[in-house]
């Protein structure tokens, strides 16, 4: 076997691929056919279909509604989900006379910090998974899940066996990692707001990484680690052989030069307005530490001046924190400001490329096509590669599909 | 606290008692009392309800009808269903402001060999659950799994929660071991066949051992187990507040110094008839050597020798086996012996009790008592505190009604 055909691919299929025994039986022979075409395969599995939001639901009926259930249980509960699903894709691969093994994360040697819900991988001890690989098995690790030091089960937050399969590709050393999903590549736009939306070849990494935080459906922090370690990344359809998209760092071709990648769309954003607050260093600060501290990000802060000496400044964060971002401003009202209210439902939209830093003149086409479009820019915010402006929830499609023809994107190069 | 007060207890409930959540916060209720009444109390836990049959099925599933899931996947698949009941467990002692761990076999320090499927614990180290019970926490273990030298997972074999119990009680030195059930206690004889039978008070580990290896519900290694180690075993019902049987090793109080303790009925019994055999040293051994190999029982077997100087002989194995026992009898037809046959479903009737061993008669009053009930004896077995009739099925009900009044068995002392 030559050494370019040993070369290591890191798989990943989500929940919705492994779903039913007949899906896995049809994943398990994609997976022979890679073997048997001369690669190392290490498969990463999510849970099956909506198996862990059945064991939530249950750990929320055992506990009842005055407390929470223990993070630490929750871990090895939710641990259990990817476990069935590794095991059972290891022996539908049996099946077909390949050999096969599963390893949890412990046995895939994934260590990680002990944040219970939302643990980092500390390491990775790859001496199992090779050694597995030398002895010609295809290896399943299940995903999501690793061990801290203290010999408990930990997981990585919702979504996250992408991070697994990048972190094992990085770990292994492979020539790329693959995520198998229920969408066939990445778009241009969500293409259930915009029909003109384009399927992209390619990407990079850091256009992805603002793609992802502003809704396309990739965990954040997977991309994150692919970038640090340059593995690159192909996200495509389970069931449908059509190419899918590559998130790599390589020379940027055509396509990638082109200045603007995406659109991102978020629908839910909502806004908090705090008013009245002393016009004083840090006070700002002192107001969103607790927000910070309980996890919440905070996205776009815009603040202004009043006529009385006091300021205004209003922030947005993801509709699921709404309400709990609001209670914990609360707590700080007489004393640091004068009141906080909730500012309603917005969304976000945001152009991506990192063809923008390089040029002006976005925002301001940005602008003019929104207004060409009757949408009210509510506030804006801008990273080195994106503008983001926050408008009314009922504008999204609107001011997505404006935007996706003022940046010719259903046009490929 | 008191030295007494302090001491361990190790608690078992099974699949039954914890299939639903509501049946998991009523049994939490019950360890917290125990737990709050000065005990140190260990748990272990089944797997809920039929979740095991599911997880197996769908085993089946992905893997399809030519092949059979590989064992060490199997076990790795199947310890899930105890990790959920038990980290469930933890949850619901938590939300009754109880501290509680779960721990899995493996960070209970439960050892075994590597034989996947039907491992035996080699080894518990105590120290991490001991050191739980010192932080004033309810430690919960999955039952029913280990790991094994290479670091995979193991499981004990069906039913074999009762061994993880009896195991941790031997290895903590536990006060007593109380396994809860869906049935109240050790009777007599099955009730469902015998309306007359008579929940016992107490009985040794040797009678217990012959009763469960004869189809009363408990898994006899457990047994076994708890008479090497002389930890005393308490069988009862878990939601009814009623007295259950204790098994022990003990003086025998007057219900022990019984001769006969119970009749124990088992239906799923099939006999094999090989005729022709050669009538040589080893010839009946070499016919039964593959069965063994293929981990059947072979139970009563009995050997006449015809008019031409061959022999016939006739076994029994479980009904479970019958079919591939046949099989491999088979394979040795023409060379070893004439033919082998399916002799037909029958049943085994045993009458169990030490105080047999110092008595004759038993065997006197059972075969008149059976012959008064127009039962016919097909084979007869024995062993030092049990005598065995395997009668027909249809007569099982008449021969175990007429053996537990020939034995007086539903008066007690």
């Amino acid at each position: 076997m030559s050494e370019a055909a040993s070369s290591v691919v890191v798989q990943k299929y989500g929940g919705s691929s492994v779903s039913t025994a007949e899906k896995i039986r049809t994943i398990a022979k994609k997976i022979c056919d890679r073997a048997r075409s001369g690669h190392r395969v290490v498969v990463t599995v999510s849970a099956m279909g909506d198996s862990t939001d059945e064991l939530i639901a249950l750990a929320n009926d055992v506990t009842g509604p005055r407390t929470s259930p223990s993070l630490r249980e929750m871990d090895t509960l939710l641990s259990t989900g990817e476990l069935v699903s590794s095991t059972l894709m290891a022996m539908a691969i049996h099946s077909l006379d390949q050999d096969a093994v599963s390893l949890s994360g412990q046995q895939a040697g994934i260590r990680t910090n002990a944040i219970h819900g939302s643990a980092r991988i500390a390491s990775i001890d790859t001496a199992r998974i090779l050694r597995e690989l030398d002895s010609g098995r295809v290896v399943i690790v299940a995903g999501f899940q690793g061990l801290d030091e203290t010999g408990d089960v930990t997981t990585l937050g919702r979504g996250a066996s992408d991070t697994t399969a990048v972190a094992l590709a990085a770990a292994l050393s492979a020539e790329r990692c693959e995520i198998y999903t229920d969408v066939d590549g990445i778009y241009t736009t969500d293409p259930r707001i915009v029909p003109g939306a384009r399927k992209l070849q390619e990407i990079g990494y850091e256009e992805m990484l603002e793609m992802a935080s502003l809704g396309a459906k990739m965990n954040p922090r997977s991309i994150e680690l692919a970038a640090v370690y340059g593995v690159p990344v192909l996200v495509a359809s389970t069931f449908d052989d059509v190419p899918g998209t590559l998130i790599h760092g390589g020379e940027p071709t055509m396509e990638l030069r082109r200045a603007v990648t995406g659109i991102a769309i978020d629908r839910n954003v909502v806004k908090i307005i705090v008013r009245g607050v002393e016009d004083r260093p840090g006070v700002a600060a002192g107001i969103l530490q607790p927000l910070a501290d309980a996890g919440i990000s905070v996205d776009v802060i815009v603040q202004n001046t009043s006529d009385d000496g006091t300021t205004d400044f209003t922030f947005t964060v993801g509709e699921a924190d709404g309400q709990r971002a609001l209670d914990l401003v609360k707590r700080q009202q007489d004393v640091a400001f004068r009141d906080a209210t909730d500012g309603g439902e917005l969304a976000k939209v945001s152009i991506v490329g990192t063809g923008m830093q390089n040029g002006p003149g976005y925002a301001a086409t940005m602008f003019s096509a929104l207004a060409g479009a009757g949408v009210n820019i509510d506030m804006i915010t801008t990273s080195e590669i994106r503008i983001t402006c926050i408008v009314s929830r009922e504008d999204v499609t609107a001011a997505a599909s404006a935007l996706h023809d003022a940046f010719e994107l259903d046009r490929a190069e």
